[in-house]
């Protein structure tokens, strides 16, 4: 059910944040100690944002922990704004358009979880997308279609509102069909500028979500780490589940919230 | 904008036809003579009918010329009906979902064409495919779309009535939205049985198609070929394009029109 | 480190040795339980005998546990004696060059383990195949390298003989080298009439490997089983690790042993 | 049987020389001109320099023409030096370990052409590389085997001297196993600094390789060409075949002849 990382923060570069931590994104490709699955090996992406207009976005069918040229990208491109996400299919095609992240314009969406159901209502979520986005979706899966839905409902102006009315649609649909948990998960937004982390079931047992403590006070507690030293104060991480060795790092995301950080905003 | 063949007769070793004819489909995928395109090199599938309740289909994103493992299929694998294709990608993505032949249980589908203004009216005609099959559309293809709509109209009774009623409601649609030729192309069906051809274009000018003549002519024609001799008497090819090197072997589908060929009818 | 599966019997279709059991190959390739690795996600192989001339062999890149091909292919093929592969890469290159089973001519041959300190005595090695052979080498693979060793110290001819011999030769050169444990592993290997397992380590402790009990006696102590009235009285299965939920059905390999099976022999 | 691409310059965005020309490297994959076949679509790579160690190398199996993660990536990185392949295969496997270009430390090396009866003399070419750099072979291709050869015969203190010992040496054991022509075609090599380009054959008739004329010159000749204000007064490229549609641009690289170009030198 995938796993997934953003970054924000003065530019970096990606290997630092996808390899070189101890239990690194691409160590949890096969061995997710939090993940629904232990192994998430239906391929992976990572989008970046950079000089050029649109975010770049990189997605492989191959499982991310032999992938030859995610090592590359990862070791050649640095970036202040980042997503990468491996994946675990459930039922949906191992396809590039089914990997996450999804791009529309400068807005990256990825996502951890499930639609409950989501054969049962896809045809009325998908009546529910604005008409100019339809012929936009590429893929199968159910994060697509949310996040089209999102974009309907307004992600643009109002993230945090667009996605409590995403997913209060898909819950309304459910239920209608007699689907007892129709929402589960994370999920990361971005335009480039602020990073968006939602976390929310209609179960109200949510996948996990962490993000970095102030760097400022990790520095402090941690005055022998090179990476730490090297980002600006702003920086932040926020993940499925805990990537490296420093306890005291992480704070958990709580259940049925959200954050927002970016370029000197935080919430 | 590909290439197809279908074979219809006694059993038959995939290899045999579709590798060992001088200008075999695998030679089309790189050097195709009366195709829009040169090159089908975007991926390609092979159907085939045998013991099992559905047809297998084997269905790669790599070029076929150079396909190891559709060689080793090819070369294992007989069977009294199948289908091959070679795909020239227009817009939708290189990925298995997205190439032919589409299967439906028993049923396959595969296409030389294209849906004019697809992305303009895709929504209308996927709005018009029957909720039942609806979470059966896989990926993003125009062929796909057509396939379920001519299963909701009735393609498992009437195949004839139900694509010209499928190509009828996309022409109607299209010409709403002000695109003068909505539909262009060949299609073969079959349900294991019988197998139907269809040469259609808004246009008027459709994309080629030719079957062979009888085999017990040819069979007097050109006594030497060994081939021949193997076939049964009813044995039928469809194709795009000629394979082989026998002129007085093929016969044009006209304009406009469809066949049907199989155990024992013909048409 | 791989995990493999070699059946030997009546005809059989595929499916009903690789997916059907319980804890099936495919299922392994995502929980294995007895082998080094949790996970062999690194690309699959399976090759079978027909009435072809030489085996059959598809190999692919993706992980087993969701190949669409491989589940198609392993429903429509029957045959009387195949191997199946599932790979947990270590070094080299994820790519179906690497992918098992290797084939020369009739000869299949599969490997789970590794020569140590490959990269070290490769050369020395490579250089020991006859030099008819060496254009033959596909991939980067210690496994493909033991087989053409073993094809060049007689496998044709001999194979306990030709296999001891080339593991004499790698621990020779591996202990010139230094090297405490240059071989690990158990192979299966087959002329398309006998299969041969062996099951050895320089370190004495082996990977480990099962094959079926005597049919017939299956069949008394489980008679509701349907697969084991199907299948002839002389049916073998050779496993890295038991699959399916019968557990009187396995025999383990003694360490340093080997068996051969097949039409009418036992050893 | 190839086509490449190689920049060294001011840094440019990939996309204005992969993508953005009439005839660009891109639009060769399908429709080559001068090349030996049309269609290059068994893979390509391309290799950049950048703030790293060493340059970044990203291959695929797929077309070039199809493959949105080139074209991602392309749009994203920048580089003052970068070189790009487009294969067409000649009997090696299409896996990404045979796309060129091949990497060593600092140095990249990619080719168009090939080793007469390279399966024949590959076996003595092999044992004649350096034992140290031996194991880095990955792939099955006479170009990889060229490049340890000439890094063997002393590619970083002198790369013409050490490319001509290497053909040299390929067409001496070419000859003595009665093989007329041993050598086709044209090399790039680069250490980051500066780029070296061969046009050699055996027969004397080489495949084609062009460069750019002096970019002063082509300024003054095109003012209205945004990309010749934007790139250095030292830029140039070396093509299999002319890109663009800039008639005075190109100049012929001589038959058996190399050149040197890069920071600050031109030979």
């Amino acid at each position: 059910m995938c796993r997934w990382l953003a970054y924000t923060g003065s530019p970096i570069l990606l290997t630092d944040v996808l390899y070189t931590p101890v239990h690194s994104l691409i160590d949890q490709s096969l061995h997710s100690k939090l993940g629904a699955e232990t192994t998430n090996g239906d391929g992976f992406g990572v989008g970046w944002y950079g000089a050029a207009a649109v975010p770049g976005v990189f997605r492989s069918t191959e499982p991310a922990w032999n992938d030859q040229n995610l090592h590359e990208l990862a070791g050649h491109v640095t970036s202040p704004l980042f997503f990468a996400h491996i994946r675990a299919a459930i039922g949906s095609s191992v396809q590039q358009t089914n990997c996450h992240p999804f791009r529309c314009d400068r807005w990256l969406w990825m996502h951890n979880g499930y639609i409950g159901g989501f054969a049962t209502i896809k045809r009325d979520l998908v009546l529910a997308i604005d008409p100019s986005l339809f012929p936009e979706i590429k893929g199968q899966t159910d994060t697509e279609v949310l996040f089209y839905l999102a974009l309907t409902f307004g992600l643009r102006d109002d993230p945090p509102d667009a996605v409590a009315r995403a997913i209060g649609f898909v819950e309304a649909r459910g239920r209608e069909h007699g689907i007892e948990y129709p929402f589960q998960g994370t999920i990361a937004t971005s335009d480039g500028e602020s990073l968006w982390a939602f976390r929310y079931s209609s179960e109200g047992k949510s996948r996990s979500l962490f993000f970095t403590r102030d760097v400022r006070r990790l520095r402090e507690e941690y005055p022998g780490r090179e990476i730490l030293r090297q980002v600006s104060d702003d920086a932040r991480l926020v993940v499925s589940e805990p990537i490296g060795d420093l306890p005291g790092a992480w704070v958990e995301v709580p259940e049925a919230s959200y954050g927002v950080v970016g370029r000197g905003r935080e919430q």
